[in-house]
């Protein structure tokens, strides 16, 4: 059991097609696979990255939704706002190798209330890090913001962010030591 | 201090410049970034990916090495059986969305014995299930493989794997909810 009820929403800015297309494909997937229930992405539009994460949602179960933003200070505006008008404070969290410690700032982030997770892009607008109520680090040396969305979302479920189950798969797959091991559940229910 | 004292290299396979620039250099990054010490790379040779990694390790400090792989089971081999010579075995994992849950295998893996983790690439031969001491999964969804490293190296060290000192940085970013608050060392010693 996911140790996030609340739903979490990734939210990627800037994003450049010529230069981020696997980056950003791994960004989706890793929001889907580890317990995320949104995508959104900022800056260029590309169909094509999108239609990649929502066949594998098809494929491998489970609800996940895409989108581009156009105005995503605005949006994040707007989700703030608006939770905290029906009594329940959304937390936007901005990942930053500039931040605090996410193991310390996790501690602080309510379970049960919506979360947006801001992966900054080529250039972050300043108003980010004031709009963000944390701005948070997965360590202070550069690498990666797929690893740091990663281990931010597994820390977030207390190291439980794989054991999400996805409803209604075509393809299961079952851990094993030796070898592939794939459950297709479609051709079961044809034969 | 980290917890997996013996040195760890990361072993990327069947690297392909046209389609991984990127994924590629976030590896090597997550890899430094994480607790390895080497990150070897088969497939397309690309100096320029190596080149920024190594700008990385100029300026934020520390020491990580990286080289290309011609004969990457050749080398797991030799691996392997050299470390077995000397009398403390080496480990070898294999991450493949089709293996054991890591959080299982990380238990038994030797902390100060040598590690080799084999980053699959676009067709990873069939051998490497075979020459893998264990086969580790980081989920069973399709995501990332620049995730899966750094749940799985994150993991190995207990959840401690950004607590890596880099010694000798010539620029070192100090966390900070507000603000970006990064030190020049060669700055203040001009001064």
């Amino acid at each position: 059991m996911p140790n996030h009820p609340a739903p979490i929403t990734v939210i990627r800015l800037g994003y450049r097609v010529g230069r981020d297309p696997r980056i950003n494909t791994h960004l989706g997937l890793v929001s889907r696979a580890l317990g995320a229930n949104k995508f959104l992405v900022s800056g260029d539009k590309n169909h094509k990255m999108f239609e990649t994460i929502k066949q594998v949602t098809k494929t491998f179960g489970g609800e996940f939704s895409t989108n581009h933003l156009d105005a995503p200070l605005k949006w994040i505006r707007k989700y703030k706002s608006e939770q905290k008008d029906g009594g329940k404070n959304a937390t936007v969290v901005h990942l930053t190798m500039y931040g605090e410690d996410y193991r310390k700032v996790i501690k602080e982030i309510p379970r049960d209330k919506p979360l947006a997770i801001v992966v900054g892009g080529a250039k972050v607008p300043a108003s980010i890090y004031r709009m963000a109520d944390y701005n948070v680090s997965v360590g202070n040396q550069p690498h990666s913001e797929v690893a740091a969305l990663a281990l931010f979302l597994d820390k977030l479920q207390d190291g439980k962010s794989i054991d999400r189950k996805f409803s209604n798969p075509k393809l299961e797959i079952i851990p094993d030591l030796e070898r592939k091991n794939v459950i297709d559940h479609e051709k079961k229910e044809e034969e």
